[in-house]
């Protein structure tokens, strides 16, 4: 497996593109997206848990029911949830402006949105700016740019990335952009991820795969805490690599899903390093739980506390609001047999270490957590094979509460 | 019932006080505290649910098992906490300390730490200390003042509170101090609460008292989602008011539970108003929920909320974020049935009703929320009785951080 260029147009077959439509007011900058694909694609997708969920992912879910899309249009700047009857009037309209645009049918449409809740989504900047959408896709690596701009928020870096894996002597190509930065949970709060592949492969599979890949990558992302309306991570495979079909299990279909999930894995942990407000991407891994889930559950309780994170901002090893944090995460692992250390470029540390405080330089542990990417390294004592899991999150700091204490205006 | 001065000390029969011992090195701010009652007293305490318990939360629980006591050690500055057999031992030789001063059993003794995590408690310096305190005991509010400094750790406030309620003609009293500003969450996160009453109650009805009282007032506090090693709330009745003792149910006891809870109530108000680095108190009143536990759930997923925390303190009516907390709490509601709202001495303003936004004006919105005491109401849509529920928590501020951030050194 090897990293290319091009994102989502990386795969055969896919075009991308973004421009200003004037659903983001306070600036010119790029607010509408596409990604379409010049052949029928198997699909699958995951959506956002919250009870609360946007009319932009009702529809989407409908839509992708058949396992079968063309396209993905997405809007930054308005979340097109809480809006009612009228939001889901608009999202249904949203699909089938870019489905005229190619002569689909709506169906063939998932839509995504972002941005502020509650706000009434202006359906007229979409119409008047389709067309030059339309017009402007491309299928090189700058199509794939302005279509992941045009899905930012507060992201202040852009996240995406492609990959190729050969299967069986031929070469297929993953391509991928998320957008995430604040919400983020891991239940993917306020993410949209969208994933392009030649493979070909059956929707099941594909479906498959995604949820494979996305809860080893995406669902271990935790910046906030907080699970979003909007989230939605839709993957398109239109077969153009020419690989014998993926249809069942089997050592190829593993190799995809690896692939897959490597490079969702380098997007979550993109996401994480761009937290709203964060400094430092903090990766906690857990080893010695008793099972992957509950070494999932401690690590993520570990990266959410919001004194964790402010320890973090403050390079302070403070390995007792870790434990802490373990110990009310609703697991059961032994305090007794527990250790801790931090680690990072500028080296490593033990702090505790079978249940007891293990005596450490407070220099170096200043040194190692003053990097901007730190780990958090926990082992919970069992022996229990595969109890181990890693998440990511970041720190917590001023710059966090000043984006949210006034993100509306 | 009326509130009184006098705190601990305003019950008969109970001497406070407060000293510097040593603990805390980097000031001469009182660090240990001393309650004592001349009789032995019924007893009963609640303690943290996290998995990770202080030595001083083993310890008090053994020791308040048998349902009587006659005194609270507690210091601030060294929580005790991931500290091994020497925390333990440390533990029961601070109750052997009191007990010794007044010559009664270590068993009648409970204590209580505060502080920094892991690091050993300094033994030594209780030893020194204990005789002065001891001697240092009054019965009259500068007492309760003192012993109520010594419990402080980042709390910028005292909270402390007595009250007086008449049981067939006898004046009962009630008085309390608590402490907890960081690290609280609603399973009452490091949070010390000492509770001193004349009333003649036996054990179990006492224990049944509290734990009515701490569900509505302590555990409805949130501020950073932590849960804490150390939390204890301890209430001792001696009996000096000479009522006819409560034994049972009945109006009576009635009448001393809503007494106590109405303290408890003012003090978990005082503690979110004090969370560390809060500007403003927040409190989440929600209703026409399925359950009262349905409600509690859902208003502490919206206080807790680190964007709805962010968005409190920059004064914005983002109820999409409100919205969004309740809908990944995990308990059902209609959405479509929703009603959010704002409060605070400045005005009320319906912002969402009937699952759909009410246009509103965000120059009344902004003045409303701009006060330091707020209100965020949220009607669930439910026309079952009994669901609903009062939680407090505050605003999540640039100081949060920095308290945090570096709270060691």
């Amino acid at each position: 497996m090897k990293e290319i260029s091009g994102g989502v147009c990386a795969p055969k077959g896919f075009r991308a593109g973004g421009i200003w439509s004037g659903i983001k007011t306070g600036s010119r900058k790029r607010d509408l997206a596409l990604i379409y694909s010049e052949k029928s694609c198997a699909a699958a997708a995951v959506f956002t848990t919250n009870r609360v969920k946007a009319a932009c992912v009702l529809v989407s879910r409908e839509h992708i029911s058949g396992g079968k899309l063309r396209a993905v249009i997405a809007n930054s700047g308005n979340a097109n949830a809480c809006t009612g009857e009228a939001g889901m009037a608009a999202a249904r309209r949203m699909a089938e402006l870019a489905a005229d645009e190619f002569a689909i049918s709506p169906k063939e449409v998932a839509v995504a949105s972002t941005g502020v809740i509650g706000v009434p989504l202006p359906v007229a900047a979409i119409e008047s700016g389709v067309s030059s959408l339309a017009a402007s896709l491309r299928s090189d690596g700058a199509g794939h740019e302005a279509a992941l701009e045009a899905i930012m928020t507060t992201d202040t870096r852009k996240k995406g990335g492609a990959v190729e894996v050969v299967l069986d002597g031929v070469p297929v190509r993953i391509g991928a952009m998320v957008k995430g930065s604040g919400m983020i949970h891991p239940s993917m709060a306020t993410m949209l991820g969208f994933i392009t592949t030649d493979a070909a492969i059956s929707p099941a599979m594909l479906d498959a795969a995604l949820r494979r890949a996305v809860r080893r990558s995406f669902n271990r992302v935790t910046v906030d805490g907080d699970t979003s309306t909007n989230d939605t991570v839709i993957i398109m495979a239109n077969g153009e690599a020419g690989n014998s079909p993926l249809a069942g299990g089997g050592p190829l279909f593993e190799t995809f899903v690896l692939a897959l999930e490597d490079l969702c894995v380098s997007l979550a942990r993109a996401m994480a390093r761009d937290g709203e407000g964060a400094t430092k991407l903090v990766t906690v891994t857990v080893g010695g739980a008793e099972s992957e889930d509950a070494a999932e559950t401690l690590a993520k309780s570990a990266a959410s506390s919001s004194l964790v994170k402010a320890a973090c901002f403050g390079a302070d090893a403070n390995w007792g609001r870790i434990l802490c944090a373990m110990g009310y995460a609703g697991v059961p692992f032994d305090p007794e047999k527990t250790s801790i250390g931090f680690a990072s470029a500028a080296g490593e540390i033990s702090v505790f270490k079978d249940g007891a405080p293990v005596p450490f330089s407070e220099d170096l542990a200043k040194k190692i957590l003053s990097e901007d990417e730190i780990e958090i390294r926990i082992n919970a004592g069992s022996n229990k094979p595969g109890g181990s899991a890693v998440v990511w999150g970041c720190d917590l700091t001023y710059d966090y509460v000043k984006i949210n204490g006034d993100y509306r205006s």
